[in-house]
């Protein structure tokens, strides 16, 4: 899995504006971003009346449209996915995440305040608070950025969230569930699953493995 | 992987139209359906200023919006997935998967003919054609329904589609490609990766099991 920074905070304080400037700048130095968003409301992703919309709307339960460069896909679940599995499902291959939204998860995450909005920081007792960016004068333990100054908080994200990350090279999801796995077993899992496939035909020089299983 | 039928034809002949009455009596039915759409000129899902399109305006490689019920995914991809790796991937849990195009798929498939478009089918000579649906008279060797007749169609793919189908437990793709795997190899490689994790805390019940490794 990639590493992973949220940014975080009250609705109507400039997260997307603040992500769209940090995504740009990442993309430019050469970084592949992939974002996730949390949205307890719900979306609606399509436009009435393209096909994919269509499908949904007769009441497919997951929606896949592919073309030559990318895909896309909506999919009804009947709980809601963790980021963890999303992540490792569809953004394994990028360099970082940066979630919107996720305040109460794991991840290091850096809150944005507003003072139109509130001068009340909701993650200043989190351990996981990076830095705080802002459009107004406030004193924290943490790191406070202009909420304008997207290069600096770029240099953040490379200094503490990419670079110090080591990438695991095996994620297992057990029933829906992200299971953490210790150096060894991760070792074990990687080198019993590339065993196992190593004789099947065109599977000798695998790079990247995934195996689905369902128990009867 | 779930069972997987092709409506495919001309464009203009009314695939979606078919499709969208197909998924609904499926669905009716109690199946539960997913879509796979081929766009070979691309497409867009979303709207201008909603926040997913922000992000992937801005360069974000991935995006996902995760909400309770659903999910949807966008995902740039150096090569074009196959239609098996995006099912294995995201459609993997339903009863049948109805793809609208890959008429050079390896898929049992229904052709739609619109006398206006085309008197001419595409794939008369496909060995995999399970039958027509058509607006006009015509005499082939295989069965032909009337275009309006979605509850005739729905019938041919519960019978020779869903029903026939022997669901596999395994699913195995190897540097994005899917493998084909002999029912003992299958055997062997869900007995080897349930053994595997077994020992690991919360695993010993495991029923659907998702591992991925990336060699060094």
């Amino acid at each position: 899995m990639p590493p992973i920074v949220s940014i975080v905070g009250r609705s109507g304080t400039g997260k997307t504006t603040l992500l769209e400037k940090v995504i740009g700048e990442l993309t430019r130095r050469g970084y592949r971003v992939g974002t996730v968003k949390h949205d307890v409301h719900g979306f609606e992703t399509d436009r009435p009346g393209k096909d994919s919309w269509r499908h949904r709307k007769a009441g497919a339960a997951t929606v896949v449209l592919s073309s030559p460069d990318k895909f896309a896909v909506i999919k009804e679940t009947s709980h809601e996915w963790t980021v963890e599995r999303l992540i490792s499902s569809f953004v394994s291959d990028l360099d970082v995440v940066v979630t919107e939204g996720y305040k109460k998860g794991p991840f290091p995450k850096i809150e944005v305040l507003r003072e139109a909005v509130s001068r009340e920081s909701v993650c200043a007792t989190d351990e996981k608070l990076l830095a705080l960016a802002s459009d107004f004068k406030l004193k924290l333990k943490k790191p406070v950025y202009d909420l304008e100054d997207f290069i600096g908080i770029s240099d953040l994200i490379v200094n503490k969230v990419i670079k110090p990350h080591k990438d695991a090279t095996v994620s297992l999801v057990v029933d829906g569930k992200v299971v953490t796995l210790k150096p060894f077993i991760e070792d074990l899992l990687r080198e019993g699953v590339a065993g196992m496939i190593k004789s099947l035909k065109g599977c000798s020089k695998a790079k990247e493995i995934e195996i689905r299983v369902r128990k009867k």
